[in-house]
């Protein structure tokens, strides 16, 4: 993760959006006007002076035994992060993670709308996804500097990623999530997220080896 | 992540899969006979220190300036993490996340082997997606004992994911790996990984609201 002039850290704004979730997720938690540090920790397997330290880095205090004001907890995060305001992608690569992205509709709580697809291939452009177009890649930066996109979406295999963030960077994108199995090379000031999928199986694996 | 016996824990086992795909996946850097923690580190963006302090946790010993053996580091990871054995797999939910996930080939460098798909969609059962089968939920149980698999992939919807892992884990399944947008209860020594795709989002988002 390079975002050099973040004020909240990645792993607290992480943690946010697990709060976040937590709070707005069950139907019967919503219902709850007030939520303690302490059941926030239990339910997420964090600290309860983890918890509430994370929320009074966002301006919120809770009331001794009382705790937060859950509505208060979500709206507040949400308007920290950003959640409140559509933030318009293009995504490009449309294979079957770029599909599976593109068809998610649990992206849109989070304000994020996938507006077009790119991909090299003929025999998928012209054609529609979930209501998403898909279009050649060669119109890709004329797309993003038109509609003034700032957020894309890579899924592109690894020997094509960096030359397309390249272009897309060059087009005015400030903000990668980059779902490549590869590093890429940007320069300051623009935020890359690497979502590494397999990492997750060092521990599964590693676990069933025992 | 829930793995009490764990020795390695689970930041250290993310950071030595990142060394792993760093040697091996260039190719230029395959010939390389050796690499520093310092080459490493930079490419990684992690301290040196801690590079060191990660291959010594499994027995690895850099020389002076020279490093590592590169071969024996990538094939050390490989067998501290389990990659170099078989897991079979079973992934329930076949919808466009579930369907990616059957498809990626990139897990088999993994170990990781997904032997049967499930769906409780008569529509989709009956079918193949790239050589898996696609069989009725209603079977699964019986599956997973009779095959003795020990490793689930969730791609359900959230409010089905807590039923079928418990069906899971009473058939013998000990580890998890759960892209369901929702946090599981299992039982102690289950090991649950939870992939929560929406998280990246965080820091995007956040960094575009500035």
């Amino acid at each position: 993760m390079i975002c050099p002039d973040d004020h909240l850290r990645p792993l607290v704004l992480e943690r946010l959006m697990l709060y976040h979730r937590f709070l707005s997720e069950r139907g019967g938690r919503k219902a709850l006007a007030t939520v303690t540090s302490g059941q926030m920790a239990e339910a997420l397997d964090v600290d309860p002076t983890q918890v509430r330290k994370d929320l009074g880095s966002i301006g919120l205090r809770g009331r001794g035994r009382v705790g937060f004001n859950a509505t208060e907890v979500v709206n507040t995060i949400r308007q920290v992060l950003g959640f409140d305001r559509t933030h318009l992608a293009v995504l490009v690569g449309v294979g079957h993670l770029g599909g599976a992205l593109i068809a998610y509709r649990g992206f849109a709580r989070y304000g994020l709308r996938i507006v077009a697809a790119f991909d090299s291939d003929a025999s998928k452009t012209g054609q529609e996804l979930a209501g998403c177009p898909i279009r050649n890649t060669r119109g890709m930066t004329a797309f993003v500097r038109r509609h003034q996109i700032h957020l894309a979406i890579l899924s592109t295999p690894a020997d094509v990623a960096q030359r397309v963030a390249d272009r897309l960077v060059a087009a005015g994108v400030r903000a990668i999530w980059n779902f490549a199995p590869t590093r890429l090379a940007v320069p300051e000031g623009i935020c890359v997220r690497d979502e590494h999928i397999s990492l997750g199986l060092s521990q599964l694996a590693y676990r069933l080896s025992d």
